[in-house]
């Protein structure tokens, strides 16, 4: 049946190959279809070699806590990266005909190549880095050096490209700052910054059975949705960087499904850390050489909640365990929110929870026989569980996906409608 | 004592970067020696953590068998590719400057920025490849076909730069051929057939300390000293391509110095197959994007004749056992040439060993109480302790080494001297 499906997709994908040999974007479909298909047919079939390698982890948040193929992510990149450059020279083909006998190759866009080529090298960099963290367990402050280094060739190909470092300055500040301000080399820090904040925002938000696949997937297809609203628009620029954009997100839709697939609870496979940092930075990169990133910052609201919600325990101004992730009931079988005790709280962290408690966002239990206080852990998985919990593992999820869904929703209305007043 | 000499490295890299902040080649030999300087200092801090990550091995060459960190060769071409994406704006810095203030980048030369990056691209995902395959044991088919995907970019660059496909007819042939006939697309195969060749070749002649990374060195110096020769010449096409695979060549040459310092006998670190494809891809890279795949090729000459050596075991057609590393001999401490039964060997197989026996390649021997007949294995490690062994491990590295210095300096002269005969 498995064997079935993928020959049949595979023989779609050559037919679409051959049918549409001009046109990249018929293509592009038919090959992220493929590449779904292969993702979807060999998770199974690796499992037993990753846990045979040592990639491997408990689900704690089942009874019978089974071990798991860790860090398959690994492989939904890979096919990924390869179905990207295979697909190279269909992208540029139309440019391989000759103009002029003289001139064979006089308008080949090596710009255009350039940039498709810096992004892929930072895709596959932080791929790299996410896989080097699930074996060898890297430390914080190389996480953060390590993305800034991938964004290198990225950053290189936005200055190359035409360098805009000037922002449209909102409304109520022109008075104060004129309409447009060039923020000069300020705009690469915050390219950096950018690719950062994606690389680590999808891995906070983690830790339950197909939120990190399900969130990337909602974001990705906000992305694509986002596209196909350029695409035919008369800003031939606009439509440009948005088909651009669409070929990096197809087939990464369809190796999310298929990691998805298998990920949902109850999962026969975890997507590791690899898949994370590779879902991250392809939004950045599309972000960044699509010259949407705002835009696609906003697909990002739940991830920024979470972020922000996260940080006292991030910043260690409030105590923070090393697992954070809901604790399973097993008399229930539902999550319930993890609690982490208050011993050795800073001023400052007390300060903090006492603004999150007046708007309901922290729920502190004092032990009656020894005294010590305990919260919730400050995550948007726990707060949810805190707020209309205990739920089911896969309640939970789609809980968090619904959010995501009213995010992306609300993303479009503010870029759509709200921004008018504002710019 | 470590950290002074790094500290002080560094010193000199910022202060010679600060100095010649126009002239790429003093930065990049300011910047590989950091690199070289940063990977000696972290091989043995980082050593514990293979271990602890599982990716270890024993020593079979020493009478105590230690367990040594296996594949930190993936620190090494990490921090190369960290130094060649950092150094990716000094080499084309000087475009930045504007010429005319309407056109400020009108000149830049995206044609080479993408050459440079589909470089780094394709030895990124050998880099990759060769640390999955070192975490997984990845199959032998999957590794022919990776790195013919990997090449692709690079393939497209080669096909932009110019897309010479053209060969000069060697003078015996050209009453037949002409004196340059074009091979079309026959080429771009040569050219993936070279990226497949040169990323395996290294890993075939190994299994003793130091000798993956000894072979590498030589070769690579070999590449520099050939590129020394053109980047003052009168043909600026040559020279520049020249320093280009220079800019290749010197932080490859750092690292792997730094390497094979912890990895000389008695080793306290393994290369790993990742060293064995990132080395060999390297020399492809350049070889490829620089025009002289030929003479890149000539520098090979060891590896050539022990792939061709090896082949009838390789293809199986005389048994091949799973280890092929010569045999320690625990009373004296050397090694002797490791041997195989040859029970089940095809005709052909008899008829290239008496091919072999007849130029005194290979060691028969009969067992007279089984009547079994055994061969040394087909290699050159155990070719040369069947010839002049048994050897202490040391001396039988330096005598591979000293193969290699011969083979390239027989290149040089076929290079620069035999080739009148032929062209």
């Amino acid at each position: 049946m498995r064997r079935l499906v993928v020959t049949s997709t595979v023989a779609i994908g050559m037919a679409g190959v051959l049918y549409y040999p001009h046109d990249p974007l018929p293509i592009a479909v038919c090959v992220s279809l493929l590449a779904g298909m292969v993702t979807w047919y060999l998770l199974p079939l690796v499992g037993p070699r990753f846990i045979a390698a040592g990639l491997s982890g408990r689900d704690m948040c089942k009874a019978d806590r089974p071990l798991l193929p860790e860090s398959t992510g690994i492989l939904a990149a890979t096919i990924y990266l390869m179905c990207m450059l295979c697909f190279t020279p269909f992208l540029f083909h139309h440019w391989f005909i000759p103009t002029t006998a003289e001139f064979p190759l006089r308008t080949f866009p090596f710009q255009k190549l350039g940039e498709y080529l810096a992004a892929l090298l930072c895709l596959q960099s932080m791929v790299f880095l996410g896989f080097a963290d699930d074996v060898f367990d890297i430390r914080w402050r190389y996480k953060l050096v390590m993305p800034t280094i991938a964004s290198i060739p990225l950053l290189m190909g936005y200055f190359l490209s035409d360098g805009v470092t000037h922002m449209v300055v909102p409304v109520p500040l022109r008075g104060l700052l004129g309409r447009v301000i060039d923020i000069g080399v300020l705009y690469y820090v915050y390219i950096a910054m950018v690719a950062i904040f994606c690389t680590n925002a999808i891995n906070i938000l983690a830790g339950v059975n197909g939120v990190e696949a399900g969130q990337s997937l909602i974001i990705a297809m906000s992305i694509a949705a986002n596209d196909l609203l350029y695409i035919n628009g008369e800003d031939r620029f606009a439509a440009e960087v948005h088909i651009f954009s669409l070929y990096f997100m197809l087939p990464f839709i369809a190796v999310t499904v298929a990691l998805l697939w298998h990920n949902w609870t109850p999962a026969r496979v975890f997507v590791g850390d690899t898949y994370c940092y590779f879902a991250g930075m392809t939004f950045a990169v599309v972000g960044i050489i699509g010259h949407f990133s705002k835009t696609m910052l906003l697909f990002f609201i739940p991830q920024v909640f979470n972020f922000i919600y996260s940080s006292p325990q991030l910043f260690h101004l409030v105590p923070c365990p090393r697992h954070r992730m809901p604790t399973l009931n097993k008399d229930t079988g539902n999550l319930e929110p993890s609690r982490c005790k208050l011993t050795d709280c800073s001023t400052l962290g007390w300060a903090i929870l006492s603004i999150y408690r007046l708007f309901g966002l922290v729920e502190l239990q004092q032990d009656p026989s020894t005294g010590v206080t305990t919260i919730n852990n400050l995550t948007l998985l726990n707060l949810i569980l805190t707020k209309w919990g205990p739920l089911h593992e896969a309640t939970l999820v789609s809980t968090v996906l619904g959010v995501q869904v009213i995010g992306s929703l609300l993303a479009f209305f503010i870029r759509y409608q709200l921004v008018h007043f504002f710019y």
